[in-house]
């Protein structure tokens, strides 16, 4: 567990992998420095060296930092080689969306499986990726030592699949419901609200 | 435009807002404080209170704030009593799911439409939305003076989609593609990467 990097910190260490995985694997990219981080994210350079110091890799004065070596070390620290599983809770149009999508693997995750209620979706397939009633969520999660979840489910319900999702040995939630759900402080929780994201950019113009 | 409150102050006030009109409206809910909304969303009090500074909303010493005038403030500095218009490019699994999403009234904001460059998929209606092709982008986009939009393409596509709504006249846009966008700084960008975000859970346990 990265118990000491700021969780603003950690959030910013994907936005690093990604870009530097997207970077052409050309001779002029071997080093990068810093700023041409900065630059490229739009983020302070300062900022950038502390975020990336939390990781094994040290940069070399003027030149920066070896940019497999960098990878490597967030990969590393994001633990990405070791494979995780996660479900959905909530088989609608979004819960079917992310089941459909493949960049989990990315980051060493397998999206197992979906659950709803709703007894049209329970027993079919979306992308190969099973739809279970809730009644099997204790059984799923215990047997292949699921820890991640996802909530995809209307606002209303989402404080009830938390507390589900809880008792089922879930210990990190990722929350579309846009409510802020309230479960014991061990459990990691990160709200993704489209809405509201989508009025804190109307109200930036 | 709100230019002196920062990202991450700004990004909490819809958080806040969504917790104080779950409240019931109990007379006992009639005031508010700091501390209360503290322990509700598990953040600090002087961070709250610093947030709910940006406002126009003032608390009260030893009791906090009126809960509807805490409210109206927030609704008046996100600007949700002022509607806008938002499109979405890209009506696969997450562009539809979005179009038939409900929750972004919550903050004044109408999805207008969606676009994509599949002809089985132009001229057909989700949640009673067009689905438009890539071709009608500016004359809807002008037509309607809309300025924001949602990004739920795949990563290779995102750039090229994020300079044609630019030319379009978008001043912000809500990024789901897992990528860095280069646009010119003006341009206000949220990236919302779910793979990224259940990674950063993972890598907490």
């Amino acid at each position: 567990m990265n118990k000491d990097i700021p969780i603003f910190s950690l959030q910013r260490l994907p936005v690093y992998l990604n870009y530097l995985r997207t970077l052409p694997e050309e001779e002029g990219n071997y080093y990068i420095s810093s700023g041409a981080i900065a630059q490229a994210l739009r983020l302070g350079e300062v900022l950038v060296r502390k975020d990336l110091a939390y990781t094994s890799c040290t940069g070399r004065p003027k030149v920066g930092y070896v940019r497999k070596e960098l990878i490597a070390a967030l990969e590393e620290f994001l633990c990405i080689n070791n494979k995780k599983s996660a479900i959905i809770v909530g088989a609608g149009g979004l819960g079917r969306a992310l089941l459909g999508y493949g960049g989990f693997t990315h980051y060493g995750i397998e999206i197992d499986a979906a659950f709803d209620s709703d007894q049209n979706k329970i027993g079919t397939y979306v992308a190969d990726k099973p739809i279970y009633g809730m009644d099997k969520l204790n059984e799923v999660c215990k047997e292949a030592s699921v820890t991640l979840a996802i909530i995809a489910v209307p606002a209303s319900a989402a404080q009830g699949i938390a507390e589900k999702l809880v008792a089922a040995g879930i210990k990190a939630i990722l929350n579309f419901a846009p409510v802020q759900l309230t479960v014991d402080e061990k459990i990691k929780v990160i709200n993704m609200d489209v809405a509201a994201n989508l009025a804190v950019l109307a109200s930036m113009l």
